[in-house]
């Protein structure tokens, strides 16, 4: 039997911790002891979680004595606050705020993509950006067949990356809109920017908010993860992150540029079936292509619409769909920690 | 006074034939006698318009005698039968439908962009694809200045573009998505082809049938239109056409390169500012950037976001949005109409 791990979860209320729960128990995480940690707010309250009832305990730093996992989503200032005090004291931290991807102490892992950098760790490893996760998975099989060249994407993600609040937005601008009432915004785009906008019957093209060379930070973190996950310090590219009135699932338009010449879309298709994690939806006699709607509640990264650009050889567009809650944070912090039992480092 | 022209509208019930006969209102074309067009099914019923009853006539070749111009927006086979006896006739037909666009012979004419090739008309003008329109009149301002390389767009379209049966579904399907109901398609992506999928919720990457390359007939559309609107046969254009939950507005997020070395943001914006029909909305500070909900109802052409490639240096990102009925299609239209009259050849 495996070994039973004490895991803390840090931000269980919110839509990535509670998914997070459902994971672990789904996935038959080997858990020993499960810890729900929360601001000192929510401390003290209970959550049923798998027929079990949980009382909520204040982070602290002293909160993680004896914890060999934790699993941070409460926002990067607590993990910027507690992930090193975890780390003290000994546990793993898996953080999926932004807080430390970009920091050159800590891996950034997609377990499918780049799991050796799992070991370089030193208490702490980052979950990259959800829209990060599914573009770098689809990609990483074609780079290791025919190499990389250049990226350029364009993004159509769910509000339920924005939490439960974008959820509930969502669905009130368009029970208002229906009944031609009038619609508030109050969470959409950023809910700590000056100005909000309905999403319902809308697209936003911002997410995140924006950066001093015009690319938002949502943007930026697509293209700094991806050199970062991909060891390609100097690849190309390029991202427009745009929010959609999608609940959950991101799609992505995706256009890349592979190092070797004469490749089919065939071959392609080859490689990414064989790929893990990835499925291929990819047959246009019969309308079968990725959609957000359908990858809700799937682990998988779903790919379609693969096309040879039709100026260029080496040119290639393809269209990836993932769960944003799933594969883009929760599942693939789990599957970090399930690498890391796999691999004996936890 | 302006000579008062016979203007016949084939199509007028639908969704582009509405808009069109409000924009003849709106802008005060000379129409001295306006003859609505329709199939036989619809002959004789009556149409109120602008504090006029109008009859439907059934649209038959002697129907366009007399008839100035003939604006056509009842799907291509209807185009197909009916332009040449329209323009045998003496009409100028300004086709709304793919029928005659990239036929060699028929100009194909944004007015802003390319007006003089209405000069050599042969009795029909085709009017472009809706998401064509907005990006070349996007890009042309640029061209003419720094030149171009490049182009690849990705589309955020607005389920007007498929008729009034596709707003309809939008919004049945947001009611019974809300009220935990069974959520039926039937209309998009493509009312004719096999399979139907919900747009509430969802995106679809189809838009139009396959074509045998793997791109849509929307994706060629953009692609072979484009080149012939700018007279560059060679141009590199890619495109991935997604059709989202809006009512109306196409967004497109759009990779361009140029042929000027150098070439700033702030260059760009100029350029774009001072051009015929467009509108820069790009003041980051503020979150002003287009968004589809607030160009509905709007003549121009939005330009936001323009960013320069963090890689290239001939290489900049824009966000494109227009409403698809007016400047994507009726409005357009009109103007083809009112350019010929500018020009004395109407």
């Amino acid at each position: 039997m495996a070994k039973q791990l004490t895991v803390a979860v840090v931000g269980a209320t919110g839509a990535v911790g509670t998914t997070m729960m459902e994971q672990l128990a789904k996935r038959k995480f080997p858990v020993g002891k499960l810890k729900l940690l929360a601001s000192k707010r929510s401390a003290g309250n209970e959550l049923e979680f798998a027929g079990q009832t949980y009382t909520i305990e204040e982070a602290t730093p002293e909160a993680f004595k004896g914890v060999d996992v934790a699993l941070f989503s409460a926002g990067g200032s607590v993990s910027l606050a507690l992930a090193p005090e975890a780390a003290k004291r000994g546990a793993v931290v898996i953080d999926n705020t932004s807080a430390y991807r970009m920091d050159p102490e800590v891996p950034l892992v997609v377990p499918e993509v780049n799991r050796a950098d799992i070991q370089k760790h030193k208490g702490i490893i980052a979950n990259p950006n959800c829209s990060t996760i599914q573009m770098v998975a689809a990609i990483e099989p074609i780079r290791q067949s025919f190499g990389l060249k250049n990226v350029i994407v364009s993004t159509y993600q769910a509000v339920s990356g924005s939490g439960v609040a974008a959820i509930d937005e969502l669905r009130d601008q368009s029970i208002a809109w229906e009944q031609g009432k009038n619609v508030e915004a109050n969470v959409l785009p950023v809910k700590s920017d000056k100005k909000h906008f309905p999403i319902a019957r809308n697209v936003l093209p911002q997410i995140d908010v924006f950066t001093e060379n015009g690319f938002t930070y949502e943007e930026m973190k697509m293209i700094n993860e991806t050199k970062k996950i991909l060891h390609m310090a100097d690849l190309p590219v390029a991202a427009t992150c745009v929010r959609v009135p999608v609940v959950s699932g991101h799609s992505e338009s995706l256009y890349i540029e592979v190092e070797q010449a004469g490749v089919t879309v065939e071959q392609l298709r080859e490689v990414l079936a064989k790929a893990p994690g990835i499925v291929v939806q990819d047959d246009i006699t019969n309308q079968q292509y990725p959609m957000p709607l359908f990858a809700e509640g799937e682990n998988e990264v779903f790919v379609g619409r693969i096309r040879k650009d039709l100026s260029n050889d080496r040119g290639f567009h393809l269209w990836v769909v993932a769960d944003n809650l799933l594969k883009g944070a929760a599942l693939n912090s789990i599957q970090i920690a399930e690498t890391m039992v796999e691999d004996g480092l936890l």
